[in-house]
């Protein structure tokens, strides 16, 4: 009901860092969807393979030696129900190799509903009795503008089935600032959250000092990464935007407290698109070469 | 681009009411689900073969008397990818019989991964050259927590695939205020909220004054309302929360223009449930009875 299982998979793997699984056909290479296309066709279940075939693969390559992995369930839903098929079998396989799965979904809605989406992300789907898993991951992104009648449906699944979520508060991109720097009798939109947050997180107690109720802060953000590090000790950071949008080692270090533990560093492009800038090794030889040098960059600055 | 097609069908039925389609297996008549299941086992894919069996009765019980349909994702997503695909056919289905789709799903991220939703929901897909609609509905809800980044790629493909949107602004619960109701600088954030979609809807002009960038306000809020109404001319409006959740024709009658257009009012359990207050009806007497007298109470308020 925290995130204990992904702090020890931090302290095993001597690697604060997660894999995003963000595919597109453009990063996948030609065998592997050529593979697809002649057993499914050049159809929405041809890419969904795909998709599924090259995350094998990048799986296969890092397993052992990064803590987790997050799947964006947006690249999935652009192909549809095979699309979902895809992420399902894709978070599947991940835990099959001991990895710890976090959605990124930004799911956001109140009551009955976001019970709806608890179950589908971390929980179970009743039929006459029988309980079914959906999607099973380990951890899911939040969106709390609803306030926390939308957080606290996922945080009683989270209870039961000993989960973990992420709630949006300062987001990587440019624009973020439009709401979530304006300040609410003087504290920003952001703070604002992680305080809910950490509220919220009380019931969700966990080793090391950190509950269960996370929070993203993007690592294009580094001053607010020290801001909420040093007034929230208790929240789990997810920090996207390594990479490719622009954050770096240095950029990061101050989500991490003097463990350097309290924070994963998620990037999926600079991984998924390593084979394409080393065309003398293979593709797993590529993903784990970049694997490895991304914990370093962030080991050694943290 | 806009609501065009929207508020032509809202003239054609001479009614501004939107059929949510939320199903649990509780709300279904035991000979759909025991067919269902009898097709499929009482499995994820029975359950979802139920749904959509339910879905096409209810679509047959009112197609011609109500505009359009909102199925809630998240009902969906419960049941994993076989849920998706009856969401998929349900969507499908609702199309060929001519209403209007909003897809509630509340979607909110930013860049490529905004693009992903919108070609999900609203657009294509590309598999080498051919284009597959994933789902395929004519309007989105959509969550505006990350600023005009994670709205934009959606009015880009409602630009060039003639749909629109629905931005929250004031949701219909009861904890909507913890972040929805602060002030920014003066503004509400709800205000501030539908100010952006008021900009960003300049793109997206439409006919009776009505750009296609909507925004939600729960019945439940009648002033704000009254409030955003009189504010912001241009915003068409969904308004959630009718029936069940304590909204009646009174509390939504601020909504609505001296012409009676400018909003859409969603209710779900009212009309899916029908069935079950009516055990003399059949499930499309009840059904589209309930459908009338919802239109009634909201025609003769506003």
């Amino acid at each position: 009901m925290s995130f204990n299982r992904l702090i020890a998979k931090i302290i095993e793997t001597k690697n604060p860092t997660v894999v995003g699984l963000d595919p597109t056909l453009d990063y996948i290479p030609a065998e592997i969807k050529e593979g697809a296309f002649e057993a499914h066709g050049r159809t929405l279940e041809g890419a969904a393979e795909a998709f599924l075939n090259f995350n094998k693969a990048l799986i296969d390559a890092v397993y052992d030696v990064v803590p987790a992995v997050k799947p964006q369930a947006a690249f999935y839903e652009k192909y549809g129900w095979p699309g979902m098929r895809a992420l399902s079998e894709t978070i599947a396989y991940a835990k099959s190799k001991g990895l710890f799965v976090i959605v990124d979904a930004k799911r956001g809605d109140i009551g009955s509903t976001m019970e709806a989406y608890a179950d589908a992300w971390l929980g179970t789907a009743e039929v006459e009795g029988a309980s079914f898993t959906a999607f099973g991951c380990d951890a899911i992104t939040v969106n709390g503008y609803l306030g926390s009648d939308g957080i606290k449906p996922m945080i009683e699944v989270c209870r039961e089935q000993d989960k973990a979520i992420f709630v949006l508060a300062k987001t990587s991109n440019p624009s973020a600032g439009e709401l979530q720097d304006m300040k609410i009798d003087g504290k920003t939109v952001y703070e604002t959250m992680a305080s809910l947050c950490d509220s919220l997180g009380e019931s969700l107690p966990g080793e090391h000092g950190y509950h269960g109720v996370g929070v993203v802060v993007g690592a294009t953000y580094p001053e607010q990464l020290v801001e909420l590090r040093q007034k929230f000790p208790r929240i789990f950071f997810l920090v996207p935007g390594y990479g490719a949008q622009g954050g770096g080692g240095k950029s990061v270090a101050g989500a991490f407290d003097k463990d350097g533990l309290g924070a994963v560093v998620n990037a999926s492009r600079s991984l998924m698109c390593a084979w394409q800038k080393a065309p003398d090794l293979t593709l797993a030889e590529a993903t784990r070469a970049e694997a490895i040098r991304m914990r370093e960059d962030i080991v050694e600055n943290r």
